[in-house]
């Protein structure tokens, strides 16, 4: 998916760190919490209007995400969300959550203190990680 | 579903409209916007982690009250969410959006002001809705 597809608000906010066949894979730049923003090519806006085999497709990807998360960065509990009231374009949010973690338990908007910038080691890690375990198409870091 | 199994925090805050066959359908309380709650038969905690095909059944469920909202009560915009951070049930709220609604373009959790009670009148005429359109099975209001 060509990053023109991506709205700019979230290139703003976000690391692109690649594709699937369905998507692309974001990485929100505040550190604080595994924030993965998952954005479906369509031109919907919302993920429940999203017509099979698509919905199947993208919902896989949100799974290999959110396993992703837990099994491989520890977290024993995901949010899963799409909003879309700010940024109208469709995208998929999949937390990394646990008790006592940075703004734990309120939800993520509006309330997640910036918790710095991940080093290029730090996304080189999780990208190649992501490629090995879900099968990301990795875009240049 | 036994209303035992639902959790008392939920139960507090919502009218328990029905059931489906793999979930309870909760509205909140707080009428300032269509704030629906699935509430999938199920000891696990993120909606992510389901197996199909209950993943399916349920997300079929979600899909149904999301058109009901937009076909029926008039929303064009839909907030989907499987947060859980607070009460730890798996939960999935469905909520009805519209630019300049209540706490536009905020989520709702934190920001939704009160907008006082449904009268009985208005649970009996969306739960009859409800049953025609997406085959609700309706609980005692």
């Amino acid at each position: 998916m060509e990053r023109e597809s991506i709205p700019q608000q979230l290139l703003t906010d976000c690391h692109q760190l690649g594709h699937y066949p369905a998507s692309s894979l974001l990485l929100n730049r505040n550190a604080a919490l595994p924030w993965f923003i998952l954005v479906p090519e369509t031109p919907l806006a919302d993920f429940l209007d999203l017509p099979d085999p698509q919905q199947q497709r993208v919902l896989a990807e949100c799974t290999s995400v959110s396993a992703f998360i837990k099994r491989e960065l520890g977290y024993d509990k995901v949010n899963f969300a799409g909003l879309g009231n700010v940024v109208s374009a469709m995208h998929l949010h999949i937390i990394g959550r646990r008790v006592g973690d940075a703004c734990w338990p309120q939800p993520v908007w509006g309330n997640l203190p910036d918790g710095g910038v991940y080093s290029t080691g730090q996304l080189q890690d999780w990208q190649a990680r992501l490629v090995d375990v879900t099968g990301l198409v990795p875009a240049a870091l």
